[in-house]
């Protein structure tokens, strides 16, 4: 893959991928071609040629760029110190708020997975694998602590990411719940499928 | 719409809502021309329109089918005398069982949203806000007679529907675990969420 290095090269591979991001998020990776990328961009389709090698390439970057900040910035996020109930709800924000700011970017990463070709889903998969792991890791320690009481954490790590995950389908800015309060009720709705207490107790949401 | 009636123009028009949904799921709707799916049902491209004004029309056909089916396919499931303890149990179960056997539609029913005109949007929201008004509805009444605890029904409704449907995105037949343990293991994870027990509390699923 030709990547031309260099400031206005890398403003330019940074353009390429958000129109791309942007034209398959509102038609689909399949619908889309290079050149209406390109004309996206302002650039001529034979120029998109230096930076990327095919619209799978893109695809793939996007798809893989999308969990490598995910994970860098759970990284940046995480509090592995601290015990399994703070753990737990570290991440559930954390998911929350990261999630909320890149509708666009989850949408594709879970609709385009099929087009990926067989070597980019196994990349993908691996990074997904990653991140999973982190709840299931969580919720390990926290049976292992006495504090969750969870049948097959690996289920539950799924259930959760999906639960929280679909966050993205409905929410609004400015809509009727603020964000701090959609985190609490999903807070307390994690806690309670892993039969646990968030750590917070008093700050609870009260029940309606 | 211009339908054929009699039961060969019948036949033929489940055809091709089979096909297009084959190739909605595959490649997505905005790459998808009325012309393939006419090939894929081995009819003249022209003859389509017999069946259908558009591919608009196909697709918010299949979405709304989606939602009657899964619609009257409750009410034939429901327990409304029962408690809401069982009644929850029976629409996570339920729930289940429906979408894993409907995999291809249910992927459509959420990724090609974004493409039914506002009028059909409009249509498919008001079928989902029912089925959503179910969990809602079961939720009220357990918390109204204490068996419950929830903050927000609402949230918790699409926070439980999310969490179930996201089974989904990883079961495949023959897996790991067994259709009746992955009920199990969600039921416990809702009725958790939701701070009750499980009517069947002996048949709970022990910790790992």
């Amino acid at each position: 893959m030709a990547r031309r290095t260099g400031s206005s090269g890398e403003r330019t591979a940074r353009e390429i991928r958000a129109a791309a991001q942007r034209l398959f998020a509102e038609h689909g990776y399949a619908a889309v071609s290079m050149r209406q990328i390109a004309q996206e961009v302002g650039v001529q389709a034979g120029a998109l040629y230096l930076y990327t090698s095919d619209k799978q390439s893109l695809l793939a970057d996007l798809l893989i760029e999308h969990m490598e900040e995910l994970l860098a910035a759970w990284d940046a996020a995480r509090r592995d110190e601290a015990d399994p109930a703070t753990r737990l709800e570290t991440f559930v924000r954390f998911h929350i708020r990261h999630h909320l700011r890149r509708v666009d970017k989850v949408f594709i990463s879970y609709m385009e997975l099929r087009n990926l070709s067989d070597e980019n889903f196994l990349r993908v998969e691996r990074l997904r694998r990653l991140y999973e792991q982190v709840v299931e890791d969580i919720l390990h320690d926290g049976v292992a602590a006495g504090v969750f009481r969870v049948a097959d954490p690996r289920v539950a790590s799924l259930a959760l990411i999906a639960m929280l995950t679909g966050i993205t389908t409905w929410y609004r800015a400015g809509g009727r719940l603020p964000p701090e309060r959609i985190e609490r009720i999903y807070c307390d709705l994690a806690f309670g499928a892993v039969g646990g207490a968030a750590p917070a107790a008093a700050g609870r949401a009260a029940p309606a």
